[in-house]
Order: structure tokens, then C-alpha cells, then sequence
């Protein structure tokens, strides 16, 4: 099954966002190595506040990696064209807005790993860091930072 | 306009530091890719301490991040012996030591964003990410690690 | 000296860690580089657990990020069959689990650094930033996420 069926199977319909109006861009390529800026979680298209231990619990959390691996999935199919280019998924930064006790950041990205895993099988398997951060632009709850190879 | 004309215009002097008295150096070359330490800001020669949100304002940050980057181009000068050389700005981890409710790491990260620009142009515009950290080495108020892609 | 000869003079033991039951893996390598997953601090084969400035002394913080290297050291040989096909080790990001108040993430990071030096002596000199963050997975007291060149 290739990565267009995936995302139907899954309900997800994945738009290239319009560039930022800022000094940065989404994301720039290096030979094949796409390095993507990170991405604040969105609900509504509003960025998601909170903080985890505090304000959230870890499945709020893991639903708002999830959606922040969508918004990702636009950047990417903005950035290629298309998202069956993309080779592999090669590296996450999963930055977690968390109260000093909580330590579930790992269970928190996997609803990143989680979802790349089941749009792109075996491309989707990365390596990853998940880590508990003092507070995130806006006050959103996560932010994901990743790299990708794409196809020559 | 070129790299150092952009630089004189700006009345910005970019002197490449002595190496570290460490076990790790200020950037590793791959190929066409230069992976450079965190630095963190300094004034005057020393650390610039400080938390956004508590002790510093969100102009004060800017300022404080726009002076990393001064510092960062003499890495990349030390680092390629000519800053025209750097055919592009790939990638900003932009670290700012916040109080828990500072939610404007993305303004603070600007103050770098916006230096590059002035100097590099397109080439200068990078991805990055912005995140509220804990404390830094040294209390500094920002640390700034860097990708940059060198012309072979 | 080779790796294997400095490894055994430093008494040190590495082995390969079994995958990760997890939609992520510890490693993954596009071309030359390999981007390793972040290790958080073990002792006794379980998470070593906490916060610098608070439970832990700088010494301390040392010494776990010295083990976390040990841990490394095994997923690169892991992934390489041969630590001697480590050509040079490219970039370390050292997360620290930081009191406010606690400044020396460089100081703990050096226990990282300088055992990478012992082991593979000019190729183990590599870029690095150190950051204080609020919490990590499990409670642990350091995280270190690693990039190598690989021989070809």
C-alpha cells in the first residue's frame, strides 16, 4: 500500500501550509536531506496550549504529537511534491512542554513514531529524542523538529 | 551586495575565536556540511546571563540572540576561512533560558533570524527551531547551534 | 592504539543493546552519517534518575553522562559491526535535567566528551551543545543524542 492510500485509510488529508511571513522557512534541502523546522502542535489551526504533568495528561499529549506529525506531513508534501519521494524519515526531536515531574515524554512521541510509522511502514522508523522542556513558543504543549532523505 | 560589504554596512567586525581548552571543538566539517557547537550569548567578552520572562525582556533576548550569531560568523569564518564560502544557513536550534509562562521564544529567535538575512540574503534563510529551555551553561540568556552547508 | 586496545585499557565493555520494542529505532544511516537516537543515563542496566543542582552534584552528572557514552558506544557498534569504522564522531546534543538555579551543563557534558577522546583520540573530537532542560523519559539525569560519519 503506498503512502496516498495510507493517509486515506487514515482520514487524513494533508495540505501544504503557506510559507511563514518570518526570517526562516519551513524547511531547507541538502542534497538529500531535508531538514524541517520545528513545528508547534495545532488545533483548529490555533496553536495547542498546555503543559504536560500540569495542565494535560500523556494520551492529550500523544494526540497532539500526532497532530503535529500531520502538519509535518504538509511541510514535507510542500517541500517534494509528493509525499511518496520522501525515502525515509531519518530523525525526530520531540520537545515536550512538561512541569518539572513528569517523565513520560517518550510515551508522549510516540504518537509521532507511532503515526510515521503506519503512513510510511518501515521508511517511517527513525531515530528519535524526546525531551521535557521549560515552555514552547506560544505556549504550545509540543513541538517537533525532523529530518527526512528524499529520493534523488 | 556581498557577505562583507553587508558586513561592513552594518558596522558588524566578525573575528574568528581561538579554539576551545576542551575535549570538543566550535564546528566538525562532512563534506559540504558544518556542524557548529552551541555557543551562548556573550556581551562584552562574557557570558550574558539571564531568563527570559524574569530577569530579561523579549527586546533584551532578540538583542542577546542577534549578538550569538555575531559570534557564530566568526566560528564560520575560523571554520572556512572566507564567509563567502557559506553557500547557505540550513538549520537554527535556538535555545532561550525561560521562565515557565515565557511563550515568545520565536521573537527571541528572530533576533538571530533577522542577522543572517541582512548578511547572507536568500542564502541566510534557514529552518530552525525555537524552545524554552531550563537554564543554559554559564546562565546565558540564549544558545544558538547551527548547520551550514559550505561550497565545496 | 585502536579503539579495541583503548576500549580494554579503560576496562570498559560494549555491547550491542537489542532493538528497541518501539515505532522508532536507535539509529538510522543515510550515506556516511549516522544519526543515533538519544541514550538516556542508565546505571545497573536500569534509568538513572535525577535533576542536577537538586539530587545530583556536577560530579554526578559526570559520571552519568560518561555512562551514557558506554551505551552509545554500543548502538554505534551495533550499528557499524566495528567501531573501527567510526571515522569521526560529528556532533553530540547533551540534555541535562537542570535545577533553575544549576549552571555546569557544560562541566557535566565533558564527562561525555572527554571518554569520547580517550577512546577514539582526534576522530572523537566532535561539535556539541550542552542545554539544561525541565525533565527527561523516566526521570533520567542526562540524555545525549549523537551523530557519526561512517567510514564508507
Amino acid at each position: 500500500m503506498n503512502v496516498q492510500q495510507r493517509l486515506q485509510e487514515l482520514g487524513i488529508s494533508v495540505t501544504a501550509p503557506p510559507p511563514p511571513v518570518a526570517a526562516f522557512v519551513l524547511s531547507v534541502q541538502v542534497e538529500r536531506m531535508l531538514y524541517v523546522s520545528g513545528h508547534i502542535a495545532r488545533r483548529d489551526g490555533k496553536p495547542w496550549p498546555g503543559r504536560l504533568g500540569e495542565t494535560m495528561t500523556t494520551a492529550d499529549g500523544k494526540e497532539a504529537a500526532r497532530a503535529v506529525v500531520i502538519d509535518l506531513l504538509g511541510t514535507l508534501q510542500g517541500a517534494t511534491g509528493d509525499l511518496s519521494r520522501i525515502h525515509r524519515i531519518v530523525k525526530l526531536l520531540v520537545l515536550v512542554n512538561s512541569a518539572p515531574d513528569f517523565t513520560e515524554q517518550h510515551v508522549v512521541a510516540n504518537g509521532a513514531s507511532e503515526l510515521l510509522q503506519q503512513i510510511f511502514g518501515e521508511r517511517g522508523v527513525h531515530a528519535r529524542s524526546a525531551v521535557g522542556v521549560a515552555q514552547l513558543p506560544l505556549g504550545a504543549c509540543v513541538e517537533i523538529e525532523l529530518i527526512a532523505e528524499v529520493v534523488p
